[in-house]
């Protein structure tokens, strides 16, 4: 998995009938210092997670094993929200 | 799921069988502010996009989760039409 | 899918058994001006392709979605030769 | 497999509910050398690895073979804690 | 798939109890000229590949579809050992 801010939403009427109801997320990636690496992605929610959160998100065939996203299109899902990490005994962020 | 712009359309007639009757789209990658960033993907299309239309899609076998392309040698597809996103409050784009 | 030119072929007489009677091609990526990237992926051939021609592929489990390549250690395979392409109503290739 | 080396931990109480009970481990990844590329992943631990130790993560659909991670939205993986690598019969690390 | 050449072996006695009795090589990446980009990749050897050997592999899921790693939480295997391969006619390297 790999970190990320919630930076915002998007809005997409027009979509394959099995992502009707899922919430898009734009996720820019973050790194372990919880600075920007200049990616992104637009993943689907299955946490609630809101803007300006930092979450983990999964991608590839793991963002389809969650009750929001399985059998559908979608490559990539928020699927934690995250309360802290710590490197080498140092908090790097916390909520 | 990565954002990009349809540039324009790809034919190829001596292919897969089960790739017959899909359409082929050229798509340029966009980043968060709908700035093109080098990158390309060659996605069929499952939501009928027409060239110039800003759109999402999926890769991976993510790609192969659609009516359109289920068991197909397809790794890529155009899974929604993407009518406008925000970050932090502000649009960035609008259709 | 990415877009690339049959550059060579390759021959390896030791491998997984069920990798015989594949034809492996060593294809140079593409960018969608139909110059060279850089980059290279060796794909089974699902179609017959010959050496200068240029195709498509698809990588992943989708490169297993074709009769040559289920069920076989395969991550790439050439899936359909390219006619033509064009960007914005200008043909940037044709066959 | 890549290598990387535990750096750190973290904490996600709010999560898609089957990644309930999996340790989150903040790995930086290595080259064959033994030093720090800058990547890094959140890998779930299916071996025990603690901080500071050398492993091998995997990472797509093969992260959720074990029995921890098994059809659970988790990309990456910690399968293995390294004892040695030797190159040209060199040894490059050892525990 | 890529080419890679074996260049050591790795050694892991903690890991993932269905990893057991495969063999770890330490690959690294080769161009098309049979030159090293600097990448690399931890390998389950599939085909008693050699050091020194100029191979390919195979990643993803498409790693486990051979009978040594099936159902493992391997992303990467080497499948093949490559005798020759040529570019335009021209052998670009030979066993």
């Amino acid at each position: 998995m790999l970190l990320g801010r919630v930076a915002g939403t998007l809005v997409a009427s027009n979509k394959e009938p099995t992502m009707e109801g899922l919430k898009f997320l734009v996720i820019k990636q973050l790194d372990v210092d919880d600075a920007e690496t200049g990616g992104y992605v637009i993943a689907a929610d299955a946490v609630g997670a809101g803007v300006g959160e930092v979450v983990m998100f999964a991608t590839g065939s793991s963002a389809r094993q969650t009750a929001a996203t399985r059998d559908r299109p979608c490559d990539a899902v928020v699927m934690a929200i995250v309360d802290t990490w710590e490197i080498g005994g140092e908090v790097r962020y916390t909520k």
